[in-house]
């Protein structure tokens, strides 16, 4: 996510969508419990990337990462949420990206949450 | 989902892919039994929703949704299958759709399934 | 996915990503433990597909399908993993594939975990 990040915000991405999936090391993902926080549940690895769903918009005008993902461990065995700094990629992530230019795709902070959500 | 059903409607979709992630505050599934039927889960939420894959296609001349949705709870355990009306969105749900213009993709009753299928 | 490789192998993808749902009779699924090798974990079904994500890049020459899939049993409850050979697709099986004309992805061999991974 990292990279991601960097490779969005090298190219000025104001909007974009991605799919991806992979091997981590690491998850940290994260459940909404209301007023813009997460409860954060980390993932000892190995565990295998099912799916990793997500989209770029921009917040406060720079590009902005949110993306849920989806993870096996050795038993097959399904865990999943919200994508948080800390995971850690082991043999290969692979990612999709849709970058629609001439898109601004903007998030704005809402009260009722507290999360910055697109702007719709 | 019936916000996804009166957009498709508006916009005469003949055909679409899609991807989505989010959270609900409930989520009813599906799981295929035959015979065109369904067995039916309530998963009281709330719930991350890790992925949710589908397309639109002409049934019966009028656009038609089919999506499966990935589910997690608040230890991380994830869940899923069709989705079935009854969902209801909390925080968000953000969805990418691909329309293929010109294209007419159509669903036709299989009768091994009872289900309207793809007809490809 | 061997109908999948056909049609990739016909049409001389060199480049691709692709999503799926749908439902099948028995899934398949590996673990990567290291040095190239998948601990295997056989899935009997009926299961719901709730994603397959996946790419198709050039292996030695030739189209190679890569893909990771999550399913759900009759309880709803959700498994996964990277796919492997012997998955039996039961009702429906519906997958999008975004071709990437003009591009040539790579995968070749990585020494430090065993595998072909794509060449960035």
């Amino acid at each position: 996510m990292e990279r991601l990040n960097e490779i969005v915000l090298e190219n000025e991405v104001t909007a974009a969508s991605f799919t991806a999936f992979g091997a981590v090391e690491r998850a940290v993902v994260g459940f909404f419990v209301g007023n813009g926080q997460y409860s954060t549940i980390s993932c000892d690895g190995p565990l295998e990337v099912l799916s990793c769903t997500g989209n770029v918009s921009l917040k406060e005008g720079k590009p902005s990462i949110h993306a849920h993902i989806a993870l096996a461990d050795k038993d097959g065995r399904a865990y999943g949420g919200h994508v948080m700094a800390g995971c850690i990629v082991s043999a290969t992530f692979e990612v999709t990206v849709l970058v629609y230019e001439g898109i601004e795709l903007d998030s704005k902070f809402d009260v009722g949450t507290g999360l910055f959500l697109l702007d719709t």
